[in-house]
């Protein structure tokens, strides 16, 4: 059983390492893109089954639009290819021949969805039009890492047109507050949510907002968007409709979406020494059973108890860890790397008195329960995890979240040490590239205005911003 | 509301319209894709699902595999490559550069899962290791039909490794089996089942398992496969592992995959004049309530019983039309068009009389339905539309299915009416041949052997072989 990089002082290793040993993905034979393993893909069907059901609960449908986009498609909108060209990947043979006009790898779908709105919209008796895709798209990536930054991603994609400007912007913020939900509640990640930058919003859209977290080496991540495209896009894809005075308008249009890097956060926010921490609403395996025996008598009398055990656990999605190959101490080693949040231990002795013992991945604890209070224990301590990793991490958080003036003073802490800066800015982008001597960006405007003058020409500063260095 | 083409004249063109009069799909901008609009795709996350499940309770795991796979692996294994070869789509350009070496989007996953599989499997002990992905794949596709051949398709494929020939090739029988119940019991579509002949594998396979349909023109649709791949890809891919007495031996392997051409299958097999008629199993919608009203007095009456009807129907999926723009009967249209097994008619007169009328996609029949008898009603109704749908697909089918001796003689008749034939095969490649004068191909070898002799040369035929024309 080997150990990882010392978490507290190589962060980075220890996450290089914990995915591999977790066997949570595997290195591709393709430069950028990962293998995403069975423990790694169960954790992306929990993300995905409950995120598809709020976004249909919330009055989106799915569809599926092609992976090939026309080259030219793309360079309809004049910001969005801007921002996209250098990260595209292109066919150019297909059936044996070259294509007369190369197709692009959906780097993202707003470009074909719209071509198709334009086809799909003529009355306003045909909006709002709310559509999301569960897909797979290639942005070519010079610095892979896995989940965090892959030529392959995976992710959903909403996309939506409204007859006002007004719909638009309450879409934009219900599917963020949906997501707020989501990475608090479910996957006990704190965050911070606010404006990007008009230097960092998506390509061609008019407003982007950004749901942030701050990782434990005091580096932000992006962990899902909200876009307000507006209307560019459906001018540049001639999106109509005759509105309900007869004249013809074009639609508001928002994009959205959350991706395989929130496995990512998840892996950083939680881990530990011994491994993952994964949180009990998001956890593939929720409790792992391990029976121990030393023969087969003692089997005998403990898998006399399991149908009992079984059925008292009904509730929770559990592994039953019963390989007589290995020994308990592999077994619990396996299950801690792994981050599974309960584990149950269970031997002859405990078969006679009627009891279990119940270990907490978060803190390590062990707890002896009765037989008849198993059910409400395993409920009572699952939610102790999720709301104990929920604060270790805001905690965490509150502790990187600090606040500066100059940025001559905290620019050189930030590069060094890391941090998340909330500081005043003129909202010129000649302050904010100033920050990229100290390797920072502006991660999103708040609503506070704690800081009067701007972090480095001192002129007046509207609200404040964050600032930190990024995934 | 228009009229769909004649569907016992022409076919082809009913299909050509239901399938965008219906929303299923829309045509993309880039040739052979399609659009698969949301109410498709519902039907399609209706078939992930239950198979998903099926897979699971099997003891397959899901995992994500790359869509870029490099040229040279498709290379490894011969007979792959030249299945394979005149259908690829190459990435030649990304990130603004040529690639050294051109990536191959996936047209099936074999080669780089293998690759995979070599750094997995070790011991006897890694074994069997079976794995699942539900992807996208491209096939570049000369005459695209919407669900039945296109370019971009999504599927589920099946990848698993074992220690013996036996075990793999009960794998490849265990997913047979499973899509045989799938298909019949679910889609509601009788199948014929059977090995391909060694010119209809699968590139790189050593036996190739068919499930096939008899579509109601006549011809027959392959819908799903399953492959014993045996040792060929495990030498190209040089997955090795130490068996129980010591020794290095390669595994044995197999792949099984369903596609979105179930869809098609679906619709061409169950579809009738007035549109789909979708298996109550599979349906998005398997109830559709729509309430009837002139006036606003009216409206009262039905809506006081609203909950009532929504507590009666909690185990079905329901889709309440409320909408106060259309016409009942513009909504019976469309209900029918789009296939809902069930529809239920409420008036103020029903409301009053405390009954619901239940009308039957299948039949057309109207029952008057007293609420305290609703839920069981439907419950034998949607049965009974399940079991008649395929009766009626069956008896189809049987008519369909023929008996022929020499293909002089029936090869004219399957040219010019379709149908499928029973007939004697020495198993040439020569003999086979003959078929495409006719635009037959063989479909499946049968275990009955009701012919001595083969349909083109006359020697013996071991067993006998459906022929058909095919999608």
């Amino acid at each position: 059983m080997k150990t990882l990089p010392d978490i507290s002082k190589d962060f980075s290793q220890w996450y290089q390492e914990v995915i591999y040993d977790a066997e949570l993905v595997d290195q591709a034979p393709v430069r950028g893109c990962f293998v995403i393993r069975p423990y790694g893909w169960a954790l992306w069907e929990q993300m995905h089954d409950y995120m598809d059901q709020r976004i249909k609960v919330t009055g989106h449908q799915n569809a599926s639009f092609p992976l090939f986009i026309p080259q030219s498609f793309i360079a309809k909108e004049a910001q969005h290819i801007a921002g996209f060209a250098p990260e595209l990947a292109v066919v150019t043979h297909a059936g044996g021949k070259q294509l007369d006009e190369p197709l692009v790898i959906r780097p993202t779908s707003e470009t074909i969805i719209h071509s198709m709105f334009a086809r799909w919209i003529k009355s306003w008796r045909d909006l709002p039009l709310k559509i999301n895709q569960w897909a797979n798209v290639v942005r070519w990536e010079m610095r892979p890492r896995a989940f965090l930054r892959t030529t392959e991603f995976h992710w959903q994609e909403g996309h939506t047109a409204h007859e006002t400007l007004q719909e638009a912007q309450e879409e934009v913020q219900l599917m963020l507050n949906e997501y707020v939900l989501f990475i608090q509640e479910r996957l006990a990640i704190p965050v911070i949510v606010g404006e990007k930058s008009a230097h960092e919003r998506f390509a061609g859209a008019q407003r982007t907002y950004t749901v942030e977290g701050i990782m434990p080496d005091g580096r932000a991540l992006q962990m899902t968007t909200s876009h307000l495209l507006s209307q560019s896009f459906a001018h540049a894809f001639d999106i109509k409709f005759q509105g309900r005075d007869g004249a013809v308008a074009y639609p508001y249009l928002t994009s959205w979406g959350c991706t395989t890097r929130l496995i990512g956060a998840l892996i950083m926010t939680h881990g530990d020494q011994k491994g993952l921490v994964i949180p009990p609403a998001i956890a593939p395996i929720q409790v792992v059973v391990v029976p121990i025996y030393k023969n087969n008598d003692e089997y005998q009398v403990v898998a006399n108890e399991l149908d009992f055990i079984k059925e008292s656990l009904g509730e929770w999605r559990v592994h039953w860890d019963m390989d007589n190959q290995k020994t308990p101490g592999a077994k619990f080693y396996h299950w801690e790397l792994r981050g599974v949040p309960v584990r149950l231990e269970f031997g002859a002795r405990d078969a006679k008195a009627k009891q279990v013992v119940l270990v907490d991945r978060l803190t390590g604890a062990k707890h002896q329960v009765p037989f008849d209070q198993l059910t409400e224990r395993v409920r009572a301590l699952t939610q102790e995890i999720q709301q104990g990793l929920f604060a270790r991490a805001q905690q965490r958080v509150q502790a990187l979240m600090l606040s500066g003036d100059k940025l001559v003073d905290f620019g050189p802490k930030i590069e060094e040490q890391g941090g998340a800066y909330v500081t005043g800015w003129c909202q010129s982008p000649e302050c904010e590239q100033a920050l990229g001597k100290y390797k920072a960006t502006t991660r999103c405007l708040l609503e506070t205005h704690t800081k009067s003058t701007c972090f480095h020409c001192g002129k007046p500063s509207p609200c404040d911003v964050l600032v930190a260095k990024s995934y």
